[in-house]
């Protein structure tokens, strides 16, 4: 009898886990439950389809329920929920159309995803307030701007989801306001990134709150107001985008350890604590490449890499699902933000680590040469050691300059090596010095 | 009495020598002889100043001569030609103004920079037809397109210079016909870039000649054509970009050793043979990142940077002048073609190397996120260790992402931690696996 792996979670992790797993060996039974509808969808995606730079929400879905099934031969049940995992028996109980069911199981990949963080507000049951965490949620808010052209919208959190959702209801033609607890929006980027991205949002006309904490929505069946401590603000539309947690529940349930940053722990190969059960995506750990410690890090490529990389494991051919910087970009309007590593001193100390950085500007190109524009990239090093260990790039272009950074840590080179590498530069592209070079050769000179 | 540095050539790597030098330490006395007008102008912005993209030749200088001398405090002599070196004295011989002197040095710097090479044509001498190695020529040239506003343009080499000038003449209203004796353009990038920049030349109305050696020009006073081995082609201007060849007679008649590739030989700090002479930038060689063998690259960056470090280590600091890779980006058009390390099996097998390569083809962009485009991402490994030997990207946007190529091969990465490196992604910026990755992923895929 073949074996058989089985998948719980049908987006990025799950999907290309069993597709790997099917390709290298295609005499694996390899079944995915998926609770909803839709599979292998790029969620990063949805605030462009709502901003109406993305024609159909189909757009998003990079391969459809029915291509996995025929052309994959992947025994994919959409509609599926997986509402027990018993790791003694190797098997798993499944609800679906009314049925309940066992499935075993040789070896099993939980990919359950994460969920929006739903804040403890009043009046988050109103027509017009979302969330925006499945394809569902895009679908409905698309529909909501279409039908009541909202003239004001209120975007609560800073983080990438509101910078997104900004620009995209703002195309949309509502005036939007954006609020934030912290003293800055993207908080994971680091103060001299959210300064540059501030000043850009305020100029595309954003309200900007920071330091404003929410309480809840006002309206009768719809919004029409945003609570605030002492004060209410119109909002015809209401978009919650807090974070997200881990979907962790079934597998705590089963007996799975998870790990400090209460996803799910996982060793380097994306097994977790009990045999033959891997867990890989938003509901897993993975490993930090600059501090070795676990992290956890909800970002579609980390997803991707790891299942496919466990897809080959459960095939008989062992494969690390690699070592994650926490390299992210987001695009705010015309700008795009980019970190990766450790990003400023505070965190760099919390790390343990003796941290020196410099943030400078320079430009994107030649400086005589026609569009340039400025850069704003950080650096953060290690005095002990001298290593890189994480910055951030922010402009009009070059934002995705990040991967030099990040390509630092993966081969963790010290910033007097990172001073010293040869980066591309023509007039169109670069000034001779690449601006992270610049931002190397200041860094190093305060190393010394 | 202070110590006197004292540098040959006021370009890239002659200033940056000069400039840091006199930073770290005041009170040497830094002379600089120059043998033109011009110092520290970005010789790779010239096309553009012929294209019309850049207003003022002017604008190509990044310091003026007078700055470097009220604002640095250094002795810059223009006009000046150093026509001989005495090591044993330490002192060279200055001709300058219809008179020799001779200026005594305790560290030397050679920077005398390249040539540009002149093949044995018949009709060089003509009107029209140019070179373009320094200000005074794309000054030249730039007059004469005003003036002429020539209907073709033969353009002889294509390489950077050709590529860039093919553009910038085509902008200025001539029909372009690029003669190249070898099969395809751009050979540093190898088959692959080649054969998307020759797709995309042709589409701007480039005619190609490949594989077709010029013999000479024809014309009275002025150029009307170039001829080739049966045939003669009408052209109202040519350029002949060739390449270039080290200037070291000086140094080569000085009894500094010269390198395997012809350029002046020099260890990890820029030193030459004979005790405080250096050696930086187009005229001498500087140690590959992948095989560790001294080689020549004549970029801009290279220059900069050893003079920066040679700069450094005369005033008591060592400062290993880096390892380069040649990385190197040039703009076709609307492309970006760009390079690192070994680009092909051929080449990696001549360097001792058991090379394996693949050339993909993925999208900028998400999918389904608007103007995105297709790159071009060619990857050599070797098979023993796996180590990433090298690449090439190519394509309408991205081009630039050549840095993570180069940044593996500064790491000493092997194909697979390239894999798994931690890559941006947001889908205005990339898919979600970077072309880079991709490659990788497929590379990987061929080592098993």
């Amino acid at each position: 009898m073949a074996n058989t792996f089985v998948g719980i979670g049908g987006d990025a992790a799950g999907m290309s886990a069993a597709s790997k797993a099917k390709r290298e060996n295609p005499e694996l039974d390899v079944v995915v439950f998926e609770k909803g509808e839709w599979v292998s969808y790029a969620a990063c995606g949805m605030p462009y389809y709502v901003k109406g730079a993305v024609d159909e929400l189909d757009d998003l879905v990079t391969i459809s329920p029915d291509e996995f099934r025929s052309e994959r031969d992947i025994d994919l049940r959409t509609n599926a929920e997986v509402v027990a995992i018993d790791p003694d028996a190797a098997e798993v109980t499944v609800d679906a159309d009314g049925d309940t069911y066992e499935q075993p199981y040789d070896d099993l990949l939980i990919a359950t995803g994460a969920s929006a963080i739903e804040p403890p507000f009043d009046g988050l049951e109103l027509d017009g307030v979302f969330t925006i965490h499945d394809m569902d949620e895009a679908d409905a808010i698309e529909d909501y701007v279409t039908q009541h052209e909202p003239e004001t919208a209120a975007i609560v959190g800073g983080g990438y989801v509101g910078i997104e959702m900004a620009e995209a209801l703002s195309a949309r033609g509502a005036d939007v306001h954006l609020y934030e607890m912290l003293p800055h929006v993207l908080q994971p980027f680091g103060e001299p990134v959210a300064s540059v991205v501030e000043d850009h949002l305020r100029e595309h006309g954003v309200e900007l709150h920071l330091e404003t904490a929410v309480s809840g929505f006002r309206g009768d069946d719809r919004v029409n107001g945003v609570t605030l401590e002492n004060e209410s603000v119109a909002a015809d539309i209401a978009i919650v985008g807090v974070g997200v947690s881990p979907n962790v529940e079934l597998a705590a349930e089963a007996g799975l350890e998870l790990g400090p940053t209460g996803a799910i722990a996982t060793d380097e190969y994306g097994r977790t604590n009990v045999e033959n059960v891997y867990a890989a995506g938003d509901c897993a750990e993975a490993r930090h490449v600059v501090t070795g410690d676990p992290d956890r890090v909800p970002l579609a490529l980390t997803a991707n890499r790891a299942g496919r990389a466990i897809g080959q494991t459960v095939t008989g051919d062992p494969t690390p699902v690699g070592d994650i910087a926490g390299t992210a970009i987001v695009k705010a309007f015309d700008l795009g933000a980019a970190r990766t590593g450790i990003v400023d001193e505070e965190r760099a100390r919390e790390a343990g680590f003796d941290p020196v950085s410099v943030s400078i500007s320079a430009a994107s190109r030649a400086h005589y040469y026609p569009d340039g524009s400025e850069l704003t990239v950080t650096l953060v090093a290690d005095r002990e050691g001298e290593r890189v260990l994480g910055g951030t790039v922010v402009g009009r272009e070059g934002a995705k300059r990040i991967d030099t950074i990040a390509m630092a840590l993966h081969g963790g080179l010290t910033v007097s090596e990172l001073q010293n590498a040869d980066l591309a530069y023509a007039p169109p592209f670069s000034p001779v010095w690449d601006p992270i070079l610049t931002a190397a050769k200041v860094l190093d000179g305060k190393l010394e």
